[in-house]
């Protein structure tokens, strides 16, 4: 069953936020990252690399958990639990695209060591459950 | 071994930030929340009841991740890896410094159902490792 997200949560995901992104860790302990996002209808994307730590655990064990807050409204949060499926399709184009949305930038130039990038990773968790306020 | 916190995130965590706490479900998937946090030398103390989630989780398993990120700074974060440990003792006095610390009220009145919480808890996170640039 997936989860749908609140008009709130999905104006929140629209804009520049940072999301903490937690995964699991060889040994079964939490990992957390923070990290840009896009909305795709109720699915939340991410990006990342084939060489993440983030990556390997995402492969291994695809579920995570998101946490989204409001920098002005900081009582309003959701926590996102889902699924995540990856792929390297897109990988690029998705970095590219939030690199814009939240740098005003093309990602080659906000990071200039971009080109040292192992090869682009798209992440995309399907909510499942929605907790908090949001 | 303990891990040293820096200088700057020291003074990150003794300022009024949110820190997303992430420990570990039954099922092993991960479990992400915001909390008020107070810096105990190397240590960090967050404060939760004896009938939530997280705490449960805690006394399970004791293995937690922090992530610290200043709003006006997001790149410079840090993440936290560490051991919990939970105590009931104390658990009042901090819930009530904590407040005053974000709020600038007494817990009481800024939540008004406070007296319906059940007993508080201290944790206490002993950091093993800090990943980040902070």
């Amino acid at each position: 069953m997936a989860a749908l997200l609140s008009d709130k949560l999905r104006a929140l995901l629209d804009g520049p936020v940072f999301i903490d992104l937690a995964t699991i860790q060889p040994d079964g302990s939490p990992q957390v990252s923070p990290v840009w996002v896009k909305r795709d209808g109720d699915d939340i994307l991410v990006s990342t690399t084939v060489d993440r730590r983030k990556y390997e655990n995402l492969r291994r064990d695809p579920r995570v958990t998101v946490l989204a807050q409001p920098a002005d409204s900081p009582y309003d949060y959701a926590e996102i639990r889902g699924t995540a499926e990856t792929t390297t399709e897109g990988g690029q184009h998705l970095i590219d695209e939030l690199s814009l949305k939240y740098t005003g930038k093309k990602y080659a130039e906000f990071n200039p060591v971009a080109d040292q990038d192992a090869e682009r990773v798209v992440v995309r968790i399907r909510p499942r459950k929605v907790v908090g306020s949001l």
